[in-house]
Order: C-alpha cells, then sequence, then structure tokens
C-alpha cells in the first residue's frame, strides 16, 4: 500500500490527499515532521498564525503489531520556545493511522471565522471536517467521552482541551490509550496552541474496515515480532522492572544521583522520595486494584504504564509516570502519590503539560506566590488554569514567562521550556541535550540517564550524547518507543531486520542515522533562523554558579564543548 | 575640575569613588552607560542578579546652564528585552551631579539581606548608604515627599516605584523635576526592575555648597549660552510651537500621517485626536491654570513640559506628553484628556512606564480582556499593577508577555519592547529604528518623525535614518535634549563651539560622530552575546502583512536594506 499525505488547508477548508512522495520513504515520526515544518514553515512565522503549520506523522512502523512500534508524533513552530518542536506519545492513534496507511496529517491555515470549533475525522473513506462546536471549552475527558459517543468505540482521538483552545503556550494535545482514556499526552511546547490557534478541538480517526489479510511479507514479519517481543521481555529493564515499576523507577535512581529537581531545583535530593517512588506507586496500584504492566499503546510488551486509583478503586489518571511524580512532587514539594495524581488528572483535564506545569510552579513557589508542599494553594492555581484566570494563564504559558513576571532569577528553562526532571548539574549528559537539542529543555529528545557514564564528568559527555539524540531521532522516526533501547539500541542489526521485513529494503542501522544527522541540523537551521542564537544553547547562568548538593557540582561542559554538539 | 567615576558594590557594601579615565573624555549620557555596561557586563547575565551593572550617568554637559544640556542617563542589561539598554530623562539630578563633578555611578552587585531596602545619597562630601527601609512599597509621589523631609529640599532623587520593587520588567525610574515633583521618568526598558532588584529604593543627589565661581572659561560658556539659547528661541518649533504645545503638538501630525497608533495599531487615524491633540491640551491647562511651557530641567528655554491640573486646578500629572496621549489614548481607544492624565498619574506612582503599559493594554484589549476605551475597566488593570495582582504583574511584564499569555498574534514589539507611538508602517523610518537600534522599538533612538522624506518610500528611509541614530547618540552623549536638534543638528559648527568652550579643546561633530558609531557597535555586539539574533531585529510579522489604514501601507523595507543598517 503506498503511503499518503493529508494536506488540509482550513482558510480555504480544502482538503487533500496525495501519495507520499518516494523521499519521504524513512521519514516518519519526528523525522517526518521536522522535515516539512523545516521546508514548508516560514521561521518568523508568529507561532498561532495561519502560516504556522501542525504536522501530524505516526512513525514509520506503525499500524504494525511489533511491539512498542505505535508512537504518534506531531510537530509545529513552538508557541513556548519559538521554535521548531516535536511530541509523541503512545496511545491507540498511530495504530490506526498507520492501518489507514497516513504517513502524515498536514494542517495550515485558519478558519476564517475565528470561533469555529473542528473536527478533523479521518476514515477509510477519507477526510472531512466536523462541526465540533458542542465542545467548546470542554474539558478533555467530557470531550473524549461525547467524541465516542458521536463516533462509535472504534475511533481514537486527538482531543485540544480548553487550555489548548485557550492558547496557552504550554498546553498539550491528549491522545486516546487502547482503552479510550484520554492520557497520553504529546505534551511539550505547547501544540495544544496551536491546534486551538487553528479552531481544532479534535482529530478523529477510524480504522474501522481496514483489510490487512493480503500481505506478501506476513510471515517474515511474524519472525520479526515474535523475535523483537521475546528479547524485551527477556532483558531485565523492559521485561521485568518497566511492567512492574513502570517510569517510577527512574526516581529512586535520580535521586540517588542526586539530580531528582527538588524544590525549584534547589536540591538533588528529596528527603521524602520514597513515598513518591516506584515501589510506592506498585504497592499502592496493587492493593487498590488498579493497574500496572499497563500497555500505553496496542501491541506493546514493555507495558510500563499503569492505572492509578483513589482508595475506593475508583480511576484517578493513567498513567502516572516518573517525570510528573518529580515535577508535580518533589520540585513543588509534595509527596503524596493521591495529591500528585489529582494534579495530574486535573493538567490532563485542562490539556496542560505536566512537567511545564511542574516547572513553572516551582518558580511561583520560588517568588513566594504558593508555599513548597501547599497542596491545597498549589491545586488551586492549577485549577485556575482550566479557568482561564490572570493567574492561570500566566502558569499556563509556562517557567520563563511565570519567571520573567515574577522577576525570579532561578528559572530552571532552556529556549523557554521548562527542564524535564533530571537537574542538569549532577546529570551533565542531559545538560547536553537541554542546551543543544532544537527541542528545548526536553529529555525525550536524549534521556542521559540510560548511559554508562560518570555522570558527574564534564569532559565525557558530549559524544555519547549526540551519538543518543541522533539514536532517539531514529527511534522516533520509526515509531519506536524509546524504551526499546536497551534491546533496539544495542544490536543494530535488530532494527535492519526489522526494516527488512516491514519495508522490503534493506535500511542499515548507519542509513537511519543519516537520515537522523539531517534531520537535526534542519532542524537547528529552522532555530537559528527563528531567532534562536547561540545563546539559546545555554544551560541559565544560576547553574553554572550555584552548586547543587548533595555533590556540591555545577554545570561546567564548557561552552566551546557544547557547540561541538553539531560537529558531524 | 577632573570628573569622577562613583563604583558601589552592594553585595561587598563597599563605595569607591574614582577619577574618570581619559578615554572616557567624550563618554558622557547613553555613550558612557553603553560603554561602561558593553566592557563590563556579562551579556549573558540574567538582568535581576547580582552580575547586572546599572549606570547612571549624566551627560558631557550636565551641571551647566547651557539650554537643554542637563538629561540623564541610566543603563544596564534590560529585563524587558533582555539586551543592552539605555532611558534618558531630564529633571534636576543631571545638573546635581554634573556640578558634583560626577561622570558616571556604576552600581553592582546586589545587598546580601534581600529584604534590604537602600539609599544612596550623593552630595560635596562623598557617597553613602542610607536606610529606606521605612519607603517598602511607597508609591512615588509620597516617597518623593517623604524623601525631601528626609534630605532636605535641595536634594533631587531618583526613586524606584513600587513597580520596580517588584522587578516588573516594564518599571521604570523617577526622577524630580526642578519642582521635585518626580514625574521625569527614565522610561524604558524596565530599569526600575533592575535597581529594584538590588534593593535600591532611591538615589539622592544633593550639590549643596558646590563652588563653581572660579572657572576661567565663564566668558567663552557665557557667550555661547547666550547664542545657543537665542537660537533656541529665534526656531519656530523650538521657540514657538514647544512651549505652547509640547511634544503633544505631534498628535496631530502623526495622526495627518496616518500613522497614529489606535486600538492596539488597527488603525493610523484616531476619529477622536482632536481630543487628545496639542491644543485641547493647551487650552485645557490654560482655562484650568495648570502651566505649559515648562521646563523639565534646569535651563531648558524649550520648556516644552506642562503641568496638567484638574477642573478645580488642582495637580494632576506634570507632564502630559505625546507618546502617553497616544499609548494610553487612542491605542486603548480613549479620548479624554483627563483619563488619560489619571492613567497617566497612576503608572507615574507606581513607577512604570506609561508607554509600555499602553502598547500591552491595546494587546489585552486585543485579547478581550477589557474593551478598548473603557476607561474604568482599564483603569482597574492599572491599578492592579500596583498591587501586584497576577492582572497586574501581567500588564507590569509588558505587552510581549502580554501577548504570549493571551495568545495574541497582533503584538506591537520588538526585541519584545512595546513600540513607540508612530506605526511603522506610515512611518517606515521609524521602523529602521524599532528593528535595528539596539534599544528596542524605542523612538528615543532615533525619531523619524523629524525628518524631511518621504514616510511611506521604504527606499529612502535607511540612510537618513542610521545617520539620525548616530546624531541621536552624539546628543544623548553630551546630554543635549533631542528637541535641540533641529537647532543643534544643523550647525554642526555650533556642537563644536560648545565643546570648546566647556571641553577647552577642538572637538568636531565628526569626532562625536565617531564615538557615537563606536557606542552603537558595542551595544549591537553586546545583543548578540546576549542572545538577540537577526530576528530580533524585526518587526512583527503581521506588520508585513495587514495593511494599515488610511494609507493601506505595509511596513516593506526589505530585511536586507535594514541589516545595512551597521554598514558603516
Amino acid at each position: 500500500m503506498k503511503k499518503k499525505i493529508i494536506e488540509i488547508d482550513l482558510t480555504e477548508k480544502h482538503i487533500a490527499s496525495l501519495y507520499a512522495p518516494d523521499e519521504f520513504k524513512m521519514l516518519g515520526g519526528r523525522g517526518l515532521t521536522s522535515t516539512i515544518i523545516s521546508r514548508e514553515v516560514k521561521p518568523s512565522c508568529h507561532p498561532l498564525s495561519a502560516d504556522n503549520m501542525m504536522v501530524i506523522a505516526p512513525g514509520l512502523l506503525a499500524g504494525t503489531v511489533l511491539s512498542s512500534s505505535n508512537r504518534l508524533s506531531a510537530g509545529a513552530k513552538s508557541p513556548l520556545t519559538g521554535g521548531i518542536k516535536e511530541s509523541n506519545a503512545g496511545g491507540n492513534v498511530a495504530f490506526k493511522l498507520g492501518r489507514l496507511g497516513i504517513q502524515a496529517v498536514k494542517i495550515k491555515g485558519k478558519p476564517v471565522d475565528g470561533n469555529a470549533l473542528v473536527g478533523i475525522k479521518i476514515d477509510r473513506k477519507g477526510v472531512q471536517f466536523e462541526d465540533l462546536s458542542f465542545l467548546k471549552g470542554c474539558r478533555v475527558y467530557e470531550a473524549a467521552e461525547r467524541l465516542f459517543k458521536k463516533f462509535g468505540k472504534r475511533a481514537g482521538f486527538i482531543i485540544t482541551g480548553p487550555a489548548g483552545e485557550m492558547k496557552m503556550p504550554a498546553a498539550c494535545l491528549s491522545v486516546t490509550d487502547p482503552e479510550g482514556e484520554p492520557c497520553r499526552n504529546l505534551g511539550r511546547g505547547g501544540l495544544g496552541a496551536v491546534m486551538g490557534s487553528k479552531g481544532i478541538k479534535a482529530i478523529i480517526v477510524d480504522d474501522g474496515g481496514i483489510d490487512t489479510t493480503h500481505d506478501s511479507a506476513k510471515e517474515k514479519k511474524k519472525t520479526i515480532i515474535k523475535k523483537f517481543a521475546g528479547m524485551l521481555r527477556e532483558h531485565p529493564v523492559t521485561g521485568e522492572k518497566f511492567p512492574k515499576y513502570g517510569t517510577a523507577m527512574t526516581l529512586s535512581a535520580v535521586n540517588s544521583l542526586g539530580a531528582l529537581p527538588t524544590r525549584n531545583f534547589r536540591q538533588g535530593n528529596f528527603e521524602r522520595a520514597v513515598a513518591i517512588g516506584a515501589e510506592a506507586l506498585h504497592d499502592t496500584i496493587v492493593r487498590r486494584g488498579g493497574v500496572h504492566a499497563h500497555a500505553c499503546m496496542p501491541g506493546c510488551v514493555i507495558r510500563c504504564s499503569n492505572k492509578y486509583v483513589d482508595e475506593n478503586g475508583d480511576a484517578v489518571v493513567g498513567s502516572l509516570e516518573y517525570e510528573t511524580l518529580c515535577l508535580l512532587g518533589s520540585n513543588i514539594g509534595l509527596a503524596d502519590l493521591d495529591q500528585v495524581a489529582h494534579l495530574n488528572r486535573l493538567c490532563n483535564e485542562i490539556g496542560i503539560d505536566t512537567m511545564e506545569i511542574g516547572t513553572a510552579m516551582g518558580v511561583l513557589a520560588e517568588a513566594g506566590v504558593v508555599e513548597f508542599g501547599d497542596f491545597e494553594g498549589i491545586k488551586e492555581i492549577v485549577e485556575a488554569v482550566g479557568n482561564g484566570t490572570p493567574m492561570g494563564r500566566l502558569l499556563g504559558a509556562g517557567a520563563a514567562v511565570c519567571g520573567k513576571v515574577w522577576g525570579v532569577e532561578r528559572v530552571p528553562v532552556v529556549k523557554s521550556q521548562g527542564m524535564a526532571a533530571y537537574d542538569p548539574r549532577a546529570i551533565k549528559g542531559i545538560g547536553v541535550t537541554y542546551a543543544m537539542s532544537p527541542m528545548g529543555a526536553d529529555h525525550t529528545a536524549g534521556n542521559a540517564i540510560t548511559l554508562a557514564v560518570d555522570h558527574l564528568d564534564p569532559a565525557v559527555q558530549l559524544e555519547p550524547m549526540r551519538d543518543l539524540n541522533l539514536k532517539t531521532m531514529v527511534l522516533d522516526s520509526l515509531g519506536l518507543c524509546v524504551f526499546t533501547g536497551r534491546v533496539s539500541l544495542e544490536q543494530p542489526q535488530l532494527i535492519q531486520e526489522i526494516c527488512m521485513a516491514y519495508f522490503g529494503e534493506i535500511t542499515t542501522f548507519d542509513d537511519l542515522m543519516k537520515v537522523a544527522g539531517s534531520c537535526l541540523k534542519a532542524e537547528k537551521e529552522f532555530n537559528e533562523q527563528a531567532g534562536l542564537s547561540r545563546l539559546h544553547n545555554r544551560i541559565p547562568d544560576f547553574m553554572l554558579k550555584e552548586k547543587l548538593a548533595p555533590h556540591h557540582s555545577v554545570f561546567d561542559i564548557p561552552d566551546k564543548e557544547l557547540d561541538r554538539f553539531y560537529d558531524f
């Protein structure tokens, strides 16, 4: 089946379905969103203008039942960073898009009627606009419920929450998981605001009626599916730790490394880390009858996701992840799983990035607007985001804006994006990603925690981090979850076998790395044209001076060393 | 008398008084603040950190009674733009500093006790710290009153208002005028926040007891003082229009040119411009017994300032100026002098830039937060600035932040600074200054309105605007008001005569232009190091596309042409 690109022009109310050009053959996910945006979006455009484009692209392997291969990417010029952005998530939409043979959905323009609220429905019959005005201002979970009612249980959704409708720079996009909970977030960089600026409340994807029985490569695929799943199951991390503990297992590791953001990155240890750690989470879920070892996308054998429930066993949020446990936990002085879960659900309902909210809240606490650990006070401000009050909008604009508005010096951002849950003074490699990735302070572009290096030694980070950023781009393009990395990145031959089975041609890992390199440089070039200069590729000044306990370390990878990131 | 540089380190609680180095001989005002900052401040530092430096420098002619020669400059890395900033004003402080023989006051560091509120008192006996904790949170006019009580009527003050104490990026510094009203503002770029971050509530300058009777060049000076004053008095603009109408006379001119920012830069004409124009202002002041033809600094014969009074003849604000009449008038749909004057006084009390507030309010109205023309609603938000509520802090963070927080596309800023009261689509030359000046969208760096060119022709702006930016830097360095330009810039020989009389050596206008050129390039270099890239030297995208009535013109000076600004 030759793949298709859907082109939607909202200004012209026009939809076109085109065959994907040959040159996109090896481009999926972030590789494709960034390629299209860097070619077709004017870097100086306003991110909320008709000139910006939202590109939705499943990974190249989407639609298959190869384990962990159904990640969904979305990309645009970011209202948060002002640069190019890609964010990816699990859920069931990439799988459906893959089955429909859709390689990308490009959305440009803006409805002439600024108050319109539209949906884009994609199924095997084609693509059409839907009037979703009845969902105006609707929170995400209710919106999903009403969308299921209208479009049937077979559909998957990408939903813009109230935050996105209000065009907040930290607004995310919510993707339905296999059970239909809209909890898999394209979290970072304000993509929800771009969607909101285009008046899109939801993208509805229904793969009903697709026939995949005629597949000449079926046997070849079966073999590799089985082999890959087996390898993931056998690996102690992907096969045991992840299903049991999920991403929360990272918390004690990062805490031990002294890099756990605590009270606005004042400390690298949280004295109550155990209370929000993996074992506490696992035990609570098991005791209350929640779900662990949950697959966030169809057919994933790693199953690192969970469904957190309250003491009555009622659903709170799926899934409580490490980044949220830290940034809405230790970073704002909270050490109660129920409290973090409540805030997480609230953010999901509003459609706002838990990570940016956590970092921004840390900055507000630093400014004295709220006390660290004051759950009620914190909750009130997060509620305000949903209500669009001035305070809520401030938080929804992210950590950098909060810092500017309250005159705070200690603002843990790069390219105006709040840092992920790793302090770069104690895990210095992540500082390379924060500083140099075109994505801003986004751990998903290359997470140093997986590297076997001395995290405190500034001299040994650059090369492996550059390599990791490129490898991550390869996985993101294939749509393979980064958590497969422990298996998939260790054996380049495996990726080649997967490509052979699915694409019918020999694609070496080196080939994919070359493509990834070009994409990374295209992103960098876009950012430069968008006004992000060398100084935007820097860790904030306070982290170069203020020593982080317990290691009393600063971020000290020299600028010159950082600038070698793109020497490849 | 050899001039002195005062160096204050707040961290070390140390004060030093040094003779100014010879190389500073031709540097005063902006020339000196920018030279010091570009050499001594780390461009990547946080503007509110101890590493930033506040430099106060009167112009080179300060302390003399040469007409219009007592402008005061302050400079720092700007919390608003992130680049280098200088702002200058009249008032009586530069005169006093000049008489005390002080060429610059450099303030670095930060009190270790973050809650300290200090004063810096400068008189003929030296410089010392004062405890001003009793003025914490005090509004500007009351602060001035209490400072006069403490330090005597002979003193002049630079005061940080509540906005500066709260470190708002649009906070200004207030300087006392000859009558002691703290209404001459170092308005732009958030210098008040820098002062606030250093815990300084006021700088107190007392020139009592200075003996200037022994002056060997007295006669020479007398001759040039008389000659210069005569020329200013004879010129139809500086001798007649300015004393009668003040800067408000610009309003009808800009309105006729179709460049008067109206309702967030949606139109270039305001249908009720007459109501806030120069004649209405003059007539109201005269009828009510206010003051026109007021000198904002000692010995100025132009006297373009005024004291606006209410219908009972009671003081409201001195002085109602063009930029405020437009940006807090037509730009937010207000056409009532009393309303504008009230808002102006309110901003002065809070210590916040009327221009940035006007531009930001226009953006809020665009977002629907308040209605254009709703005086009560607008007033409430400006009051909120003083109270530091989230809404107030948002406004106090300026137009760019308001635009980001409310998802507004039409945000008239360059380098995150709100534009002055000239739409660059109809006065294209000002667009060269907005875009290319290191100062951001600041008309005081080179105001195209004085140029005799076709303001709509994109091809004829660059060269004269570059020239005007350099000449303005010359005047700013001398401390000569730009309004003398119609006389002083027309006759370069005159400047040479002035320099000869005051500095005792031949300094040609060309010499001064060379110095100005070096300063401008040093500022540019600082900005580049501070992360302001080529895209920051651009007019916002919407002004390149959206046609401005009545001329239906866009800003269309090509990027390439703009970039030639620094080819000299």
